[in-house]
């Protein structure tokens, strides 16, 4: 291996946005670059990123995506729209709309909910128009925790709730602690409630799909793995080019063009730190101001196989209530199995996603951290910490069965992921860091030919697949247009 | 009766807005104004304009609202929060949230259809989402028809739908039909979606109780009931006053201030027709080019009270579906009782509604122009119309009984009413009517002291109880700054 590299563009990171830039670069019509002008370098030894489809653990023969795995916005996804297009996915054999009217538990009742004759969707209804109201008038009252503006909403209204509504309504909210990674005691009321662009499509092809598109126009030999950034110089004085990164085992790549697109959880890292990467000369305060003010939330998957189905295998998704309880614990690192009830269940019933495969006896189950970290570290526990709860599925004359495998995410012991991504805490600010770094407005680093890209860097898809997709070729046509690459046409 | 009376604040009808402009006119804080101030003309014997409880024409000892009967946006709703304040309103007894999953039956099924297992509400939410994202890019596309937008949904999306799907979600929107009063091909698609904070309170106190609560507040002998106004004089030059308003059998009223809250189908009007009102001078072109930009709906009721349920009583409200059908004339004039299955129907079940009640065996059923203007001219022929459409309803044991009683709204015939409220046809524009008539712009007429209040004049609250009371307050308040009523406080 050589000990330098010189190339016009130089992208750190594998995952979406990185391999949608350096396909942008090499395969858009008009781009005079070719391969020679490009590298890619990986931290990890797979590319995706966040994007991990586990094809070997299933009993089943079922393919995972540990990480993301719908098509959000479905409506206005360009990743959808384009693999349509081009033949790589079908939306009536590869996904599945899992978006049946969730089936809902509790710990004081043994059947499911009677959710619509309590009208508890409705009164969900309102807490999110009631959330979203009182930040329409002014966006600059103070945040507050989705746990507190529920209770303000409770004190409100409670006049207008039945018992039934005010009971399980108080903690129904909490099913957004499995959109974020984080508790509702730190959920940014603020920034709570999404807006959709359209119905959840379940990817049951396996999200690689995507990652293997991009990278087959990509020549391998382009793509370093296992090579983590170190250092980045800026102002670099050796090479011929502008910028110099190194890497700990592999060559210096001397590049006139740099995409950044490792995790906000990396970028936040002190550069002392064993994964951190040191900038010279380093990130400029608004930068690094506007990584203190955004979060990285730890959404983890937990997936049990099992002999045979004990839960209704016609419902799409569950949802198991938390119990109202003392919040001011909810969010601190778990150092033993935790009570039951405590933290809300979101299960994704397999048996509905993969009906036409043989077996599709399988629970997919998002956790949010604390849990999440707990479990990844602790895979051994989770049947016992999720037996209580999930035997509140089982159907009458069923028993429930102990798992034949267990499948845990472990995003969290990722040093290279540390997570799952980008989390609004209270009091955060979500779009300065989207400011600084997505090249849209004149701030962020002073040598634009650094760019950044990622599911951290766009409001438009943010924290998605598509997101990130789009971010990647934001910066791809970015440079494309800086450095002339259209000026032959 | 004098000739002539002079005041201070001459309104033009009895309905929320000319009352609750009344009402604040003599009971605000620091006004200067007693009654002797105002008067109100009302061109019926009754008060209330859209707003009718009828307490005398069940059998059932029920009180139906023919108009008005939901307060709408219950989360910002400042009739509701007002009445709830001052203990005219108790939600959980004089309320019912009728917002159960809507039951929806179709003409080729004979049970209700399994919307949930059918994701029908899921699509439905993606057409609303579709039409949203269709226009929010750019306001200037050219509008269709609520019908027009769904074919285009349907020609894009259609591979992403089951047949089901397909077939019965084509004409699924037409729900919308009953609320705005007209039928999809005449619904503005640009302007279909609406945005509601919060869920709909169904009023089972009857909405008489508001009209009385603000009558209640101007003594009986400042409103004139059943003076139809005539002419209303803008430069008058005879009395003391700026604005002269005469009525067909009344005293002409002379006034500083004037304030028309006349429904906006009154005021589109040539003054030539016999309950038009001639303004002299006349309106000017920019009031009279937005009223013709805006149209007006024909929301009707047909209400059929029965011996005893033979529905199920414990469903909030039905939808039967219409038959995709050749819609070129759809909107034209009826002059027969039309095909079954041509409109949609929307029923709310008093039986849930009213389920305190010894016996609330009917069925509320909101119709659309031109059905509306055809029931309400044949209310004899409704039962007729609607058996074939509500048998669907029959629950299995149970016999379809005829109707004790039918009770129809008949506003399309009420000549000073002549239909519902404003409804936005495809190509109008709804916002210019607003803009000239609200007096919040600089525009409307020159002679600010004469003031409009009315649904059709604001479009916080447009069309509903709520924004027509706000409007009334809105121009009491004016007229309190301007004529310097709060300067001796």
């Amino acid at each position: 291996m050589t000990q330098s590299i010189e190339v016009e563009v130089c992208i750190i990171g594998g995952g979406v946005s990185g391999l949608k830039a350096a396909h942008t670069l090499l395969n858009h019509s008009g781009s005079k670059y070719s391969s020679k002008d490009l590298i890619l370098l990986e931290a990890q030894d797979r590319l995706g990123g966040r994007i991990f489809t586990d094809r070997k653990s299933s009993k089943l023969g079922i393919s995972y995506d540990l990480g993301a795995s719908w098509f959000h916005d479905s409506l206005n996804n360009v990743v959808l729209e384009e693999s349509i297009k081009d033949g790589t996915f079908n939306v009536m054999e590869d996904g599945y709309y899992d978006d049946k009217d969730i089936r809902v538990f509790a710990s004081d009742e043994d059947g499911p909910l009677d959710v619509n004759n309590m009208k508890l969707h409705r009164v969900a209804e309102d807490l999110e128009k009631f959330i979203e109201l009182y930040y329409f008038d002014d966006l600059n009252k103070a945040d507050m925790s989705l746990n507190e503006i529920v209770e303000l909403f409770m004190e409100k209204h409670s006049s207008r709730l039945t018992t039934e509504q005010k009971r399980y309504c108080s903690t129904i909210l909490r099913y957004l602690e499995l959109w974020y990674g984080i508790t509702w005691d730190k959920i940014s009321a603020k920034y709570s409630i999404m807006d959709h662009q359209g119905r959840n499509l379940f990817n049951k092809k396996g999200y690689d799909f995507l990652i293997n598109k991009l990278a087959s126009g990509i020549p391998e030999d382009r793509i370093l793995h296992s090579h983590p950034v170190t250092n980045i110089i800026r102002n670099n004085k050796k090479g011929n080019e502008r910028v110099a990164v190194e890497s700990s085992n592999g060559p210096t790549v001397y590049c006139n063009y740099l995409v950044v697109t490792v995790p906000q959880s990396i970028l936040s890292l002190s550069p002392s730190h064993t994964h951190g990467i040191t900038w010279i000369p380093p990130l400029p305060s608004n930068i690094t101001d506007a990584l203190e003010n955004i979060h990285f939330g730890a959404l983890g998957k937990v997936i049990f196989e099992f002999e045979s189905c004990w839960w209704d295998i016609n419902e799409d998704r569950f949802e198991i209530l938390a119990d109202s309880t003392d919040d001011s614990s909810l969010s601190s690192p778990i150092s033993s199995s935790p009570e039951s009830f405590k933290f809300p269940v979101f299960a994704v019933n397999c048996a509905a996603v993969y009906k036409e495969s043989v077996r599709g006896a399988s629970l997919c189950i998002l956790t949010q951290s604390p849990l999440t970290d707990y479990l990844e570290s602790h895979p051994q526990q989770a049947w016992s910490y999720f037996k209580p709860m999930l035997s509140k599925l089982k159907l009458n004359d069923l028993q429930v069965s102990d798992p034949i495998n267990t499948i845990t995410s472990n995003w969290t012991n990722n040093p290279y992921i540390r997570g799952s991504y980008s989390a609004v805490e209270t009091g955060d600010d979500p779009l300065d860091i989207i400011t600084q770094l997505s090249g849209e407005h004149d701030c962020g680093l002073i040598d634009k030919n650094i760019r950044f890209a990622g599911e951290h860097t766009t409001s438009d898809g943010s924290g998605c697949v598509h997101g990130a997709y789009m971010s990647g070729q934001r910066e791809a046509m970015w440079i494309l247009n800086d450095c002339g690459a259209f000026s032959t046409q």
